[in-house]
């Protein structure tokens, strides 16, 4: 395991890490050709580790979102929270998905800025404002959701990667997990 | 199913919730006498749901801190982000697990009103400043932690349940979940 | 007097109390079984007592309002400005006057969880944004109050009522007030 | 009475007036050679003026501060709350106790460009830290009041005036209470 | 040169100043009958002195706006970022060129308190929130200032006075810059 | 001239800028191999590109600060004002003076991410509370940056780098200036 994956924890040993778990990271280094330092960083809490991907595997595989549209949301979150791994990983996994080099450092920097549908638009609107205020959402944000065409469920999914992010951001931040060398050329 | 557990996504009925789920929500309302709403909630989506209680049941289960400690967060955090429902119900489980009636409303007031240890004043500081502005945390912050006498462990454990209620809170003032009576009044 | 009634200044004791302080002290304690903590605490400056209860007085007894319509103010104020002596004491007034034993808690956490009227709701968002930056209230703000029926002199009252709070919030958080026991349960 | 002493509520005239109001409103006037619009704009609810005025009044009269630091700390939380009538009106009252003609316009601008001892510095700085974020106070506020040389009952006396202000910045704000042309000029 | 120019840098004296900038000195001190301080201060470094000037000639002698415009723009900006030179010197000016006595501290303290016409209270609110929060500018803000009647030059204009005065006012802040005294009093 | 270079004024023909204002689009095109959009959209107002670029170039060319150095203070500037033009033009801008390919986007996230000096650390969160709060700074502030080793020419050349890019990411913000797709991936 790749000691440098977080700043403010120690990266667990392969030998300590649970065999489920190995199994995990080493599919996951497989199909990305390097391991991701977010796996190893999370190893280091066993439990925490498999409801963390357990949630992210639902997000992404049973959803009614398309992908590309998970990503702009992953990462227009993390760059109001200013985080880096979020911002940097998931802006080569946006890059990938929506097949458009320069959307990743839009949506990170200010999601104004990008060509977005008005569709998209109030999606990630809807994403600041949940991210920055929580307490402020109310019926009308909600609204404005299901009249560019939002489904039940798609809400609930847009607040799901909202929500979670939300969670993401702040211990990729309180660890310092670092992104690997990789994520930041990726697909540009 | 209360049909009113929250006021924006529809309850599903029994009939529709895979058995696993039913299973969880009969034990915790045998565990409580009634069925607090944040499940038949979350059963809205069952991968959702597995996951989400899978990291809540990590967090107080395979833990470094003291259960009271994690509701202390729990409520401090809540109450920052202004959500009623992890405010009132987490509220309940704070009086129980400290014996302590007053200490919820304190906390999800001001946590500078309650009577606490210094190190339990900096454990809550830091929830505030994790949760206001994530991204303003930094090496001085964990420093702090450290010198009242937190291990790394329990660092990692305060951060992970301020980041998971970072969540709840969020989904719960989305989905407009609401507290069941019982909450309210239970252990003052 | 309960030497405990405030963290932060000296209460004083009766034979430095005036007489009619006293005997307003001894009205209140036989109305509620109790004397709440907020009397003996701004005893300690006989000069302010007077200003300060006066202005409550007028508040709840020359007014167009209804009296739990005051407290729903109050709370909501008190809850953004995280007053722990003015969320609970008034919490208890609250319940009972509006008969609600769960509004209290709903409009201190966030006023958007509450069932409330579209004048209610108006009134709160007015409240919380007078609260939270006076200086951006405008036309605009008054406007929108008179459209859900309020009259002029309604008007006045809801922001006299937000604003004194907003002074009686800082008092109390700087002096320290404690909640007396007994407003925590009270009416639930 | 001045009909445009204010622009959001009916000025009333001065046969609608309370003899005591119109009594204290005349010797106002006669100090001043001029009636400043507060007075006619708080006859509007003649409670709310006698107890408003007697705040005020208690302020100034039973205190243990200069007049000088009353009127330093009203124009620094009034030019942090954005009010015109307090900015204006009492910048000229400071420019008269203080005999220092520049330093209303710094106060109300920024506290931290005026020419301050370290006793005031702090004094200001925590007028702004409990006008712009009251729940965030705690012992160590007080404690560096302390420090410079503050006593218990002076700190009172400052979170007093800077609470009352807090009441009146709002309510001038709401009710546009226009201050007199001879303020903007006076002892300049 | 006037040492007490500004706070936190030296002042340069005459013989250390380029020709040109003495001379550009010389014409403004000529003008006003005294040196205002910015010009001092920016000789600090002469080719900062010279971009800075050439900027603000700019802004007011090849400009769709009229100079009573340019100069509530910068009031309001100025009062926005609590800068003391700004506010102050401008302050003059504004009373100059409006012929407006009592504009300038209206605008400084709170543009929604002015007299404003429709026009003037969209460029003044644009400006607000450029300045405030600019990553939140987007299309709806130019249709707006569009609506009532900006020109697409006007419009630049209008922001570049804006940009301009948030370098100014950092500057003014960070040197220190004094304003001097005639500047309080001019043209009240 | 690219019609694309920014999205809410008309970039003018190369028939309508001055020669002087052509002279230095040329150069930037030979010296990029490109055009940078800067240049076309700032030549909207020849008078403002004049002293636009004279201040950029001052800054650059004029100054006590190292080249990587000013492009840390920009980039990390752009990044909380959410400038996309200005992040991902100066980004590379950055990789190139820095010779480190990852540092701007670190810097644009959340410099506190990045592996900086102490020194530089002080810098950019001088930088970072000098773009957020220009009236919060004061004394404090620039001890901590002389204690880390500035000399005052050095501290007015990081104030002046980071007022300028206040002022060019409003620009480019309101005027929608596209960062051409050669920055994006330029030095990574």
């Amino acid at each position: 395991m790749n000691e440098d994956a977080m700043g403010r924890f120690p990266v667990p040993d392969r030998e300590e890490i649970p065999d489920d778990i190995l199994e995990r990271i080493d599919e996951e280094t497989e199909d990305a050709g390097f391991t991701p330092n977010v796996f190893p960083a999370f190893a280091y809490k066993p439990s925490h580790f498999r409801a963390f991907f357990d949630y992210h595997d639902a997000l992404t595989e049973d959803t009614s979102l398309e992908r590309e549209e998970i990503e702009m949301l992953v990462v227009t979150v993390s760059g109001v929270n200013d985080c880096l791994y979020c911002v940097v990983a998931h802006g080569a996994l946006l890059r990938i998905f929506a097949e458009a080099p320069k959307l990743a450092d839009q949506l990170a920097t200010n999601h104004r800025t990008a060509d977005l549908s008005d569709q998209h638009r109030e999606m990630l609107d809807f994403a600041e404002k949940l991210t920055e205020s929580p307490g402020k959402v109310d019926d009308e944000d909600l609204k404005r959701l299901r009249e560019v065409g939002f489904s039940t469920e798609e809400i609930w999914d847009i607040a799901s990667v909202v929500s979670v992010f939300n969670l993401s951001n702040r211990m990729a931040t309180v660890a310092d997990i670092r992104p690997n060398d990789e994520f930041y050329d990726m697909a540009r």
